[in-house]
């Protein structure tokens, strides 16, 4: 609406949301608490966030009419997913929107090879990693890093898809083949004994705040379950603190982060991926802490003081996925289960439903 | 949508709620999180609880045709304020959609006689209060109850409207007068120290759980501050609880009521009135409770298992009216202060713009 919007922005302002997801529809639900009025842009009529927010803009990402429709709308524009194309944020720059977090954080978070180049820039330890461009490059790779190693592609794949591993060298082409030849990174498999998050902000005014750390738990390449806050040496926490700040400072970011972590034997911490959002492991946060991620995120992207970030409580974190949301019923008679469901209409499976935070008193 | 529709409602159903203020935008922010859809009916366009819903339609309360299309897209209907007309429940029941709290309890708060009359049948103590028709029942009343005493509209009014105080009998006609002689009820003075409120809530089963007592404090006929858990022995905890139990008994309640307290010295409590629907004096609940009373509300309807009530905080609520909401940005900074803003456009003087729960920690 303006090249640079009065902040922090007032209530009664209007948040773009681009994404109607969960993700989505939980940032709405935060926003309309603190008294603004959220849009949403998603191709999807009817989504689950369009259905908790004052309007939905039914368009792709790149429709130059949906996006002229949200600018003007819109005192600021933040997204639930870090697949934003750059032209749109590009296109809603020019029409005066600002989006947060801004285009350096989706430049490095959309290419593997740009994200593990930029950490390893400003300090902050990955595995081994080299380019495959094509199948020289690949077989340069292999020979560098070694195998096992992990062959995956530059940009989209998550929940692991869009992986291959590498077993021996002579498996590299067939691992290329897999991922369709595309552009891709090679990393040396991480040596770890958990994987933790730590959930992260930065205001405007370059404050940042971290949540306790997230153990969290796979199945399938895909989040099955979270437990916070992480049992965790104080000196493990303040690596966590650095890195995420680290990150957040060099990309002068404003809002919510997702950093993901590999504990190694004696406590050195690496960073696996980040993702510039609202992210799965810090779901506990709703239930755990007095302001939630979402809650947090609204306030660093309309320029509000960040709140506190303590925990109240010990939260384990499970995702609902598929069918696993017919169990409401039962999940609903328990008394120590928050129950968090997106509105969505088919269980296809592996599909988020929803999240439980099952709540238990921290220890002392 | 259908005469009974099959109970507990599952995710994915739509709740219906008459009024689309402050309550009713909590109450659909709740009923989204357990992933309900929300359709609200108010006469005013783009309404704060419709800018939050999947759907609002445009219409009055006693409008058939926006009934109708309630009726067609509901399993259930639940309401924000207890003015709803009879005819309208009446309507809406015909048409085969369920209005939960019901028509008993409509009735009774409607009144203030029915309800007092309702009140010493099932024993649950009140003020001493006698009927007023015309001049002679209000000189009889005024013979029965003394002077001061409190004239009240029968109907409507609230947050101090359509009052007269009766200083000395011969006050009694022009006290009559401003009230616009109105059927009216006529009440002794109460002798309090405190006013107190219990929010409890009976599920479709029977169960009744009770949240902590509420110590509230008005000014000007308005709620201005909710301090909770309420300081009180564990006999007067008691006995608020078993009042509202009687009450939500003998309705065959369903849903979250709100009943205001006298307490008189010695700690026998009286019942002010009680209000069929969530309650102001429990916005507390959001941040000091598990489950606060707009989902315990949505459970109660849904035909859900009722959640705790334990109070994890002690939290002092205070209403922001009017441009009291101005102070937006300085409350953004106080960590202990969390933000709960309705999205209304103009700050008339004494609206309730929202409100915010400092939050302490429970003493031991």
């Amino acid at each position: 609406m303006t090249a640079s919007p009065a902040l922090p922005l007032p209530p009664g302002s209007t948040l773009g949301i681009l994404g109607g997801g969960q993700l989505g529809r939980m940032l709405a639900q935060a926003a309309s608490r603190l008294g603004f009025d959220v849009v949403i842009l998603d191709p999807e009529e009817n989504s689950p966030a369009g259905r908790v927010a004052a309007r939905q803009i039914v368009g792709a990402y790149d429709d130059r009419w949906a996006l002229k429709r949200l600018a003007e709308a819109c005192h600021v524009v933040t997204y639930e997913f870090e697949n934003v194309p750059a032209d749109t944020v590009a296109e809603l720059t020019a029409l005066g929107c600002e989006v947060a977090p801004g285009a350096a954080a989706l430049a490095a978070a959309q290419d593997r090879v740009v994200e593990k180049t930029f950490l390893a820039e400003i300090g902050v330890p990955t595995v081994a990693f080299a380019p495959v461009d094509d199948e020289e490059s690949l077989l340069a790779a292999v020979a560098r890093i070694g195998a096992p190693s992990l062959l995956k592609t530059r940009r989209e794949g998550y929940d692991g898809k869009g992986q291959a591993w590498i077993q021996r060298p002579a498996d590299a082409v067939a691992a290329f083949e897999k991922i369709g030849r595309q552009p891709a990174i090679l990393e040396a498999p991480a040596d770890f004994g958990r994987e933790l998050s730590v959930i992260a902000a930065r205001g405007r005014n370059g404050e940042i705040v971290c949540y306790p750390l997230s153990d969290n738990h796979h199945e399938g390449g895909v989040l099955r379950r979270t437990i916070a806050p992480a049992k965790a040496a104080p000196a493990e926490r303040d690596q966590a603190e650095a890195i995420a700040a680290k990150i957040l400072t060099a990309l002068d970011y404003v809002g919510v982060i997702g950093v993901e972590l590999f504990e190694l034997a004696g406590g050195k911490l690496l960073v696996n991926e980040f993702a510039p959002r609202v992210h799965n492991t810090g779901h506990w946060t709703q239930d755990g802490c007095e302001v939630d991620q979402f809650e947090q995120h609204i306030r660093a992207v309309a320029g509000w003081p960040l709140g506190p970030t303590a925990a109240l409580a010990r939260v384990e974190m499970t995702n609902l996925l598929g069918p696993e949301v017919d169990a409401w019923k039962k999940l609903a008679a328990e008394p120590e289960t928050r129950i968090h469901l997106y509105g969505k209409g088919e269980a296809r499976p592996g599909r988020k439903m929803g999240h439980v935070n099952r709540l238990r008193p921290l220890e002392g």
